[in-house]
């Protein structure tokens, strides 16, 4: 997508064809650097120091970072431990696994001087793959908003098809497009006019920061607000439509994401808006039914809740503590929304209710 | 209340009887410091420079800055030029002019000579009714709390009743006690085992700063949370009751309070808890019917939503910015809860539901 007027992407292979290069996450949203890794070891420390983030991104760089150790040594022992150490950067997200086995399974029964070229071009695909499914995704959100807008001019209502967003389900989390965010840009790259609320998603503020500074580079018209406030904005008919990611699907259609997430959901339905999750078929889980009886939500360091860090007046960036000395905080990081709160699911696949029934034919056609 | 072992009120009588002493709010929660009041002009800069905030206790500051101010110079025009000075302060918080009012009619037919006097007695009377009115809501609520704590006894439920709180309807707002806290301090110091979740409330965090540091003061065990969390301790049965304040109520019972508080009536509704708010009748606008359509809310500066203060590690006070330069922001403070979604209010008269009948009934008792 758009910073500063050029394309990019999240991640890709340098002119050297030897290397990888990445934005640098961690500098965001004051800061844009690249950074380029050029050795499975720079890819190991680029994921787990979260210089990448988001589940899809560090499947695809992992993948890479595993093509880049194939390179320097193909040998059945050495891939094996390559696989191993990139494996444990980050040992909860699920689609780094996937695309390490992935490619694993590709090259371990074949002969090592042909390793390197397969696991590359794997990667690659991988990659290929995410941005196509985001696209996917985006154009069967698009027809969403499309028809919201169309109704809003058929009702005289004059101005921009307001969404309300939460956290960063954007393309700073894939390769390229996101997945709540792709809906929004398919449609604004078609003329819609939109105007995107963007709640800052305490206690990491992925919102305030990522999602405000992608829509910010792509042009589309946003405001931050305090996760607060969404709630009165629905009331006085400022949001015309709900997106959001999902972290983890149930089969009846209960999603899992950023924490916050449930209580828009019912704003929502008290409001009457539509309340919309895009996900890639990767987040359904077919085992789980209730997501609010049978997911255990992770609960992360305290830290985040009493601390926040962002610029100074000087251009520091500097963290602060914001409750009283002494005094506990708990930061449950998700929460889950169930089924009967939501419209409907965007998938690459199509958009369904969020029922068990139609999220299988959705899969099964 | 208490504050390290020692009992305090926001506002006293300096020992000279000739001054005001209160505590300088705006290095709360990481500096305890008071400041001593000594003239009309001094009580004018605390209450603009928000030293002293939460509307009863400007009343009351109010109140004595005007005594003060009659002391140095009783003559007609003197005391009309006070008044006029001290309303402007903070043109928004009803109760100044209310006390100013008060206290001007009490004046200002009689002898100079004995306008100062009567003027004091007037502001230390403003001062008592408060500090009597909160420990009535706070009896009047306690009484809700021992139910709970009975019931959850009765049905062999372990550990502490629960209770969510949102911004800061605390002492610190008042003289003592407090409004939406002054249910938990009685409880608490009637031996009830409790403890409290504390909403940050984004974006000013009166909760994670001043709610936080009067629970902890008091003793009352407590854990601050980001205010998307609330939804998700609802659903997991971690909160046994929501108790909040109130900024403005109408005849039939809907509820204005800061941004944020709608959303947690909702979850509470949506998970089965019990949502009370404990309110003087001070903030009852027997004019207004449905909030939701009649309120106009107050949209503050942006600046609230886009930077945030705290203590750095090195112990400096410092703001830092955590949205990208050049994105908006927008920040509503406060907005309403309609009556459908209040078991209760707490009154200084007792407690009844959410209904005009039921508030006009306890009011001309």
């Amino acid at each position: 997508m758009l910073l500063k007027g050029n394309h990019w992407k999240t991640i890709w292979v340098e002119s050297d064809n030897e290397s990888i290069g990445v934005i640098d996450q961690t500098k965001l949203p004051h800061k844009l650097e690249t950074k380029k890794l050029n050795n499975h070891q720079d890819v190991f420390k680029a994921i787990r120091q979260m210089i990448v983030r988001g589940a899809p991104l560090i499947g695809v760089t992992g993948g890479y970072g595993f093509a880049l150790g194939v390179k320097e040594d193909s040998s059945d022992s050495a891939i094996h431990e390559c696989y191993k150490l990139l494996n444990s950067a980050r040992p909860t997200a699920v689609n780094l696994n996937w695309s390490l086995k992935r490619i694993y399974e590709k090259i371990k029964d074949i002969n090592p001087n042909e390793r390197y070229e397969t696991a590359f071009n794997e990667a690659k695909k991988i990659e290929l793959e995410d941005i196509e499914m985001c696209s996917s995704i985006g154009e069967n959100g698009k027809s969403i908003i499309e028809k919201i807008s169309k109704q809003k001019e058929y009702l005289g209502s004059k101005g921009s098809v307001n969404i309300l967003t939460h956290c960063n389900a954007g393309w700073l989390a894939t390769v390229d497009w996101g997945t709540a965010l792709a809906p929004i840009y398919k449609a604004y790259r078609s003329g819609i006019d939109m105007h995107i609320w963007v709640d800052e998603t305490r206690p990491r503020n992925q919102g305030a920061s990522l999602t405000a500074f992608e829509l910010q580079g792509e042009g589309v018209p946003c405001t931050v607000i305090v996760d607060n406030a969404g709630g009165h904005l629905m009331q006085h008919n400022k949001v015309d439509l709900v997106i959001v990611g999902s972290d983890r699907t149930t089969k009846r259609g209960d999603v899992c994401n950023k924490i916050g997430t449930y209580l828009k959901a019912l704003a929502a339905r008290d409001c009457g808006i539509p309340f919309f999750v895009a996900l890639p078929v990767s987040t359904i889980d077919w085992e789980l039914n209730n997501g609010v009886e049978e997911i255990t939500i992770e609960n992360r360091s305290d830290q985040e809740v009493s601390h926040i860090s962002g610029l100074t007046k000087t251009g520091i960036l500097e963290t602060v503590r914001i409750i009283p000395d002494g005094v506990k905080s708990y930061n449950p990081s998700f929460d889950v929304t169930p089924a009967k709160l939501i419209t409907g699911l965007i998938t690459e696949k199509g958009v369904c209710s969020a029922d068990y029934n139609s999220l299988r034919k959705l899969y099964s056609s």
